[in-house]
Order: C-alpha cells, then structure tokens, then sequence
C-alpha cells in the first residue's frame, strides 16, 4: 500500500478543495482520498475517529447538550478530462469542485481548526454516493454504526448554491397496470383494447392537484406523473395489457408507506405495483440548532424537492438540511466549478456558527 | 432437378388436397409443388398456361363475353409435425388443408374437367402468401403480367367456411406523436409531461364513431384502435415524447388515401406520421358475374373484414370475393384440417356455376 497523500490543512478551504479534486476518488475508488483525510484526522487529539470502509466519522467529545453532524461524500462521478483542478478568473475547475470537494474541504478545516465548538460536532465523510443505493456510505454507517450518528441537527455539505435548503422529498415509483382482450384489430370489438383504458389513468394523472403543503416553515411541492408507458402486441393485435409507471414525490409530511397507499387509492381501479419508494426528510428547522443554523445563514431557507441523503438521516430520527457552496446544476458536468469566494465564505459562516 | 411428382387428378378434390399436402411448400420452397402442378396442366390442351417463378396462369381462350379468375396461393405456414396428411373421422388433417390446399385442390379439378365452362376462366397459382407482402406472388404477377389477370370478377379461395366473404377492409398503421418538455421529475412544472397528452389521443380513441357502411350491399365495420404505446425517458425524467401506433381498418369505400386523410384529420392536433397502409377490396356483388356466383353459392353473404389478397385484384380494377372450403380459424394451427365433405361440396358447386 502507498502512502496516504499528505494534505496541506495550512491552506485556505479553496486551496484545500483543489487538493482534494486532485486525489481521485471516483465512486468505488475511494481508498486514497479516505486514507489523506484519515492520516489528517489522526493529528487532531480533540476528535475520535472511526473508519468504516472508505467512511470516516470523526467527533468531538466534550458533553455539550445538542450535537450536530456535518457530513459529505467524498466520491465523484467518472473523470470527463476535468482533473487536475485548474483556477481562472476566481473559479476553480474540476471534477466534484461543486459536488462536492468544496463542501468536504470545510468539513476538513473546520474539524481541524474548531477544537471548541458551542455544540458538539460528528463529521462525517463517506464514500459511493453517486452511484446504486445499495453500495451508499452512509447508509452502510446507519447500519453498522447507528449510535455514533446521532444527533439533534444533521447538516449535509452538498451544494445549495449557499442557501439552505431543508429536508428533501421522498421518491416512489409504481406500476399501475391496465388488462383487457386480444384480438384480431380487424374485429376489435371482439376484443378489449388495454391502452385505450390506459387513458383513464392519464386523464386522472392531467387532472391530479398535488399538495403543496408546508412543513416546519417550509413549503413543499408534491408531483404525481407518468415517467413511462408501454402496450402493444403487434400490429394487428389489440393489446392486452399497457403499463403506465408512475413518479410521485411527496412531501416529508408522508412516510414511503402513506405514499404507497395513497398511489394506490389513486389509481384504485387497477393494479398497482410499487418497484421502488424512498422516504422524504423534515427539515426540522423548528429546532433549537436548525433554527439557530438557519438565522446564521441568512438568506430565505427553502424546501429540497429532489431526494438527497438527507432522508438517511431523517430515518435515524435527525433532521437535516442540505448547505454547501457550489451550484447543483454544474455537478456532474465536464465544466463543474466553483467560485473561490463562495467556499472560503461557506467556512467562515459556518465556523462561526459552530463557535456560537 | 427432380422429376415433379405427379399428381393423380382422376381422385376426389378432397383426395387431391392429401397428396397437395403431402408436397411441402412451406413459403420460398413452393417450387417442387409448383412443378407438379405445370406438369399436370401440361396435359390440358383447353388452357394457356404461363408461368412465372413459382406461380402459375392458366387461361381459357373461348371468347366468352366473360371472365372470371379463380385464384389461390400455394405456400404454407412452416410445418409443424402435421405432414404427411392424416384422415379421421371424415376430417382431412395436415399443414395447409384449410388454407389453403383444398382450394388448390379444387381450383385444380376445376381446371382440369371444366373445359368448356360458361365463362372464360384464368386459374392463378401463386407463391409467397404466408409471408412479407413484397415476396407476394400475386403482388409479382400483377407487376409482370397485369394484362394476363384481367377479368370481370375475382374468386379467391381461402378458407370462408363455404360462406361468400365479398371483398375486404384495408388497414392502415399510424404513429401519433405527442411532443413535451423534460424537467426533472422532482420538479414536474418545470416541463410538459408528453405522456399525459397522449391521454387525450387515448380519450378519441375510446369516443371514437367506428362507420358501418353498405358497399355493394354488404355491411362492413370499421375500426381505430391503439395497437401501441410507448414512452419514457427515465423514471426520473418528466417524458418528451409519446408515441401511440393506430391501426385503422376502414370499408372499401375508403382509398388509403382517403383513409390517411381521416386520420390525420381526427389526430390533427399532433405529428401523424403513416407507417403503412393497404386498400381494401370492393365486393363488387352487384356485377353479373358477382351476383350470379353468389347466388349459386347460396347463404347469405358477408363482408370480409380481415385485409385479404382480393385487394391485390380490386387493384387491378377487378372486384372479388373470398370463397373456400375449411374453417379460417384453423389457419396456421397445429390441428388444421377440413371437412372432407366440404372440400368435394364447394368442387361441386363451383363446377355447377362454371358451366352455368
């Protein structure tokens, strides 16, 4: 085994981010950024580290009454030529300087410089976000090691553009699933045509109202939509079966299984099968350290429609909010960037906060 | 080459259909079935015979003051353990006995006896039915020899069931296309879901007036119907694009191209891209020929309602009719067969009209 890349903590949180955009960690590859980051770690008396895989949970110790997670994934989509990281004109290129290196450098910095925070304080750095479920850091942590991620307030760094943004939307898909006849279509009428009567679920999809409902102060916005369709048996056959795969997103105020019945008492009449569903999470901004999170942040906190790992939290009982500097549309993308002054801004802030 | 097998034509039709399936002729191998029968014609010095590939012309030259074509396809479906031809129990079985062997058988009789009939007759063998209309040996016969097919009517021996099926539908195959916006599915208003709309394609369809026409004195019954469906990006991804296969089976009223202007103009509000289409075949039953055929015949009439090779010859200006013995819903099963004594009753008579 080589050894760990030596990271230079003196730096200010942008010039970290470029180091770490330079240790490569695609999803699966993450071992030598999790050992530079470890190696890091074990300078710093004030936390205890724990190492699960390519995961790290480092804390600080010190009796506090609340405790909040700061967590972040340090792995990256594929390379698209986007690495070494690269600066012009106050951006820094590279892949993952938005999503989300940025937000794992003010991880680093502020473990290594806050030794006293106002409240107790669980880093999390975890690896495999950006690919299946199944493989997620964090959620293998929630499975292995449930205890040592508990808190009151869990913030994620991914980035929000510097906006807060609270708790997420949960995901469901179902398959609801049409029947009828075959028969010759020169004589349809001896049959039953199932994508016909399909458009009856379409016709309840035009006119469903999605909630838009508010919860812990922020406003939510549910969607119920067909993200596929399929039928057909040839052509001169009326069909038999169509199959119309639905997406509802919904509020946090629902948990997976209100969700799952409501699809089904939406689309009653048919058959529906559920091929996957994911919780939503509260933002919990009512609480004592959200609350004081989100009035040091300033701007308006706004409600996360997309799903993020948020919701891993929220089913460990945390609330939690999205905050990270970087814009969301450029992850993923071979131009990703962020803006030097945005991530030096996201540490002062949040340094300051953690110093209470 | 093989000497053709000779075919013993002093038997009963439904005897000559035995040894007709007992010649495979599975569609592109008709050629040793079409030796056999050149060689018996060979013989008959009362017909002008041509041949073209595997099909074969046989006229009358009497100067009559009418003609009528007898016309049937020699190719079957492929075999499926049902040669050589068994009987049982006054059923003949085997591959091609109701469609359409004995046809051929009585075709072939007919040709045979009938050597001074009422009305010139053109006899048409053809290859190639069972398979892509552009091997279709009639299609080829009527590119190379159209003069050769000229008549006042058409007979056209599939399996009918010993019942005159006069004329037939033409079909016709659209993609209707609904275009939309993608967005992420987290935030649907964002797009146009293309899915949705296809609902309202789905809601004509379902109010859609299907016309029963008159033509010829026969009724015939039209339909439109959905055969496909399809769209989807991704189960995350609010759709684009939506695209719905219609197949219209419209009365022989209706060219194609009269039928593609209905079409279009009952999904005008979307992309209507045709993706094929056939005439049908008018009955032609109030021609003398036509009427005194169907007389003779007995029963009441019908439309044919499926697309059949008489539009092949309502192309050619020429109106005909589908009369056969066996039952069409025993066509390409593994159980096909036919009643011996329908074979020799529809020789019997057609032998009778021919003579007049």
């Amino acid at each position: 085994m080589l050894p760990a890349v030596q990271l230079d903590l003196s730096v200010s949180p942008a010039e970290l981010t470029a180091q770490l955009i330079d240790i490569e960690s695609v999803s699966g590859s993450e071992r030598p950024l999790a050992d530079s980051i470890q190696t890091a770690l074990g300078a710093c008396d004030h936390l205890t580290v724990i190492r699960d895989g390519n995961a790290l949970i480092a804390r600080t110790e010190l009796g506090r009454p609340q405790r909040v997670v700061l967590a972040g994934h340090i792995d990256t989509v594929p390379i698209a030529g986007n690495v070494p990281s690269r600066i012009d004109r106050g951006l820094l290129y590279g892949c993952g300087a938005a999503d989300m290196k940025s937000g794992v450098a003010v991880q680093l910095k502020l473990a290594m410089e806050v030794t006293a925070p106002a409240m107790d304080v669980t880093y999390v750095w975890y690896d495999c976000e950006e690919i299946e479920s199944e493989r997620n850091g964090l959620l293998r942590l929630s499975r292995n090691s449930p205890d040592s991620l508990a808190a009151d307030f869990a913030i994620l760094l991914e980035p929000t553009g510097g906006v807060v943004e609270g708790g997420c939307q949960g995901t469901l898909r179902a398959e609801i699933r049409t029947a009828g006849e075959r028969a010759h279509s020169a004589r349809a009428w001896m049959g039953r045509n199932a994508i016909h009567e399909a458009g009856e679920i379409l016709g309840i999809l035009r006119e469903y109202q999605a909630r838009e409902p508010d919860v812990d102060g922020l406003r939510f916005h549910e969607g119920l939509n067909a993200v596929g369709i399929r039928g057909g048996v040839a052509g001169n056959v009326i069909p038999d079966e169509c199959v119309v795969t639905v997406n509802y997103r919904f509020a946090p105020d629902r948990s997976a299984q209100q969700a799952a019945e409501h699809v089904r008492e939406v689309f009653s009449r048919w058959q529906v099968t559920l091929t996957d569903a994911a919780g939503g999470a509260r933002p919990g901004l009512g609480s004592p350290a959200a609350a004081s999170f989100a009035a040091a942040m300033g701007g308006t906190p706004r409600a996360k429609l997309g799903w993020t790992d948020v919701a891993r939290f929220d089913a460990l009982g945390v609330p939690a909010v999205n905050f990270g500097p970087g814009d969301p549309a450029l992850a993923h993308t071979r131009g990703e960037h962020v803006r030097i002054a945005a991530v030096d801004e996201c540490a002062r802030q949040m340094r300051a906060w953690l110093l209470g």
